[in-house]
């Protein structure tokens, strides 16, 4: 089946995610036309999913279309800030609309979800990649930073961690696992992470800074803590573990998995300690479902503790480029 | 030399283009915080430059950080919108600091130009691979379309066109030329486009469609045409040709060059019949540099004449994942 780019575009993108009152004109010319709240701050991000790289190649459609997203609905989360809009460029090495498809029924139910409409897209011919860039909005003054922090302040996380980690591993047959239920589970949250949206709404006026960890808790916490100009201190026993993964790999390398594998896309945030007691009335920890990892302190870099003493960590989360 | 992905997107990415009041945060957090002018409509384009299809793999990287942020000038100039912010997202096979240095000074000379801030980015390891997202400004309203063309409609276009095409064909080793100031003028079209972004805002109000030639000529107004539910005709010999291109390929060639070659970015516009006048006296010609090449007519497809006599071409200009 050959469609030229024009139609294959117009089949599976023109109806894809939300329809929203604030698109004056959506996918089909030049740009798209969007209509801003007035007094809001626009908050923009982008971010790329190269095969290969950061999903394995013959990885379903729906989940790269859904992964695609929902790193920049967490990038989004961690500012605070409520999604409006995205636009996709996706490189592909042909046309195939089956995966067409599929991409882009998983990108348009996690879109749905969040009220995303799709706005604007290329399609070009080459290695498999996908770039989404999304719009949204947060009152000014109001976003959530990674620097306003400062040593004293209670770190939190929200759901568990390493689960992502276990399950891309899973994936490429590095780990295998005779419970199948607990192997589904960690498949699940890397193929189809859920951003923490809502949670980065409601911490606005709490969070004296926020992080989503999209490369491992250790390495993202130590840049929070790196731009609110302190460290990090994390407690290996606090960390929130899910009965699936610790099933799978047993409770010590879960909590290697949690400290430096990428892709959970869990929020982490400092509240002032002053503040604390505020939070957990505001925002119930059942309800939100976050806890207590760590605290930020003077000096720098980052430090897990085991009953209060300091481990050493040979790595610490994945970095493009490291040296 | 080798530096993490933070220091290399701190070193080259965060004085980048223009610096402007209206950018809150800018590059190093999860999102930009971005401030636009109260009651402008915002216009969002994002298009991807894939090494091996859209330049050749060795192009130097000044044009390439060019041509990324040029082919989404032109995107908004086509639609009549200020251009204010950017984010790039870079996919290189290796850390390269002297790479991104010069893809950096190539994107920033050209974003300074214009007056763009480079606000946010997503360094990714892969295939070379680039992809910008452009936002700007347009007053509610007043955006230029490719639908709002009518049969009767006079055609205009900006510049020269086919330039581009024979640079690339001379960068590719496909033509030779002995005139060596002819061939750097159109290795210079390819490599270092003009957006014509101060045209296409004055246009509005003059145009009543607009869209730039990334594709080829005739493909490109056909589209203008089928989305204002008309066809177009095009006057042959009135193809604004380069003296370079003539020298180069002589008369014949310019002219299946200019129709069915990319990469020019100029603007191709439709202007009522009874506002032409208008247009001359308010934009003079010899100033603003566009010429009339044709009708938008009744009926659909796009028609090239010769003598006022209708011919036939083989080829409609290039289309991505053509059946």
């Amino acid at each position: 089946m050959a469609l030229t780019e024009f139609a294959l575009i117009e089949r599976y993108f023109s109806h894809c995610g939300a329809v929203r009152g604030d698109v004056a004109l959506g996918v089909g010319d030049d740009g798209a036309l969007l209509r801003s709240p007035s007094g809001e701050d626009l908050v923009a991000a982008i971010d790329t999913l190269v095969a290969g790289v950061h999903f394995p190649p013959q990885a379903e459609p729906a989940s790269i279309g859904h992964r695609a997203l929902a790193v920049n609905l967490s990038d989004l989360a961690a500012m605070g800030a409520r999604p409006a809009w995205a636009l996709v460029a996706l490189t592909l090495p042909e046309s195939d609309a089956r995966w067409l498809e599929e991409f882009a029924r998983g990108f348009g139910a996690l879109a749905l979800m969040h009220n995303v409409a799709l706005v604007g897209g290329d399609t070009t011919r080459g290695p498999l990649c996908v770039t989404v860039q999304l719009l949204g909005h947060v009152p000014p003054g109001h976003a959530l930073r990674r620097g306003g922090g400062a040593a004293g302040d209670t770190l939190f996380l929200s759901g568990t961690a390493g689960d992502a980690a276990a399950g891309l591993l899973l994936e490429q047959g590095g780990l295998a696992l005779a419970d199948l239920g607990a192997a589904q589970e960690l498949r699940a949250r890397f193929a189809f992470p859920t951003p923490r949206v809502a949670l980065g709404e409601v911490l606005r006026g709490h969070a004296s800074a926020c992080i989503d960890v999209s490369d491992g808790l250790l390495g993202d916490a130590a840049k929070l803590a790196a731009a609110s100009g302190c460290g990090v201190e994390i407690a290996l026993e606090e960390l929130p573990l899910s009965h699936a993964l610790v099933r799978a790999v047993g409770v010590e390398r879960a909590r290697h998995l949690a400290l430096t594998g990428g892709d959970d896309y869990e929020l982490c945030f400092s509240v002032p300690a002053a503040h604390v007691a505020e939070l957990s009335r505001a925002l119930p920890q059942e309800r939100w479902n976050y806890r207590c990892i760590g605290t930020l302190r003077k000096g720098a870099g980052a430090v897990v503790t085991r009953a209060g003493t300091v481990m050493q960590f040979s790595h610490s989360g994945f970095e493009h480029f490291a040296s």
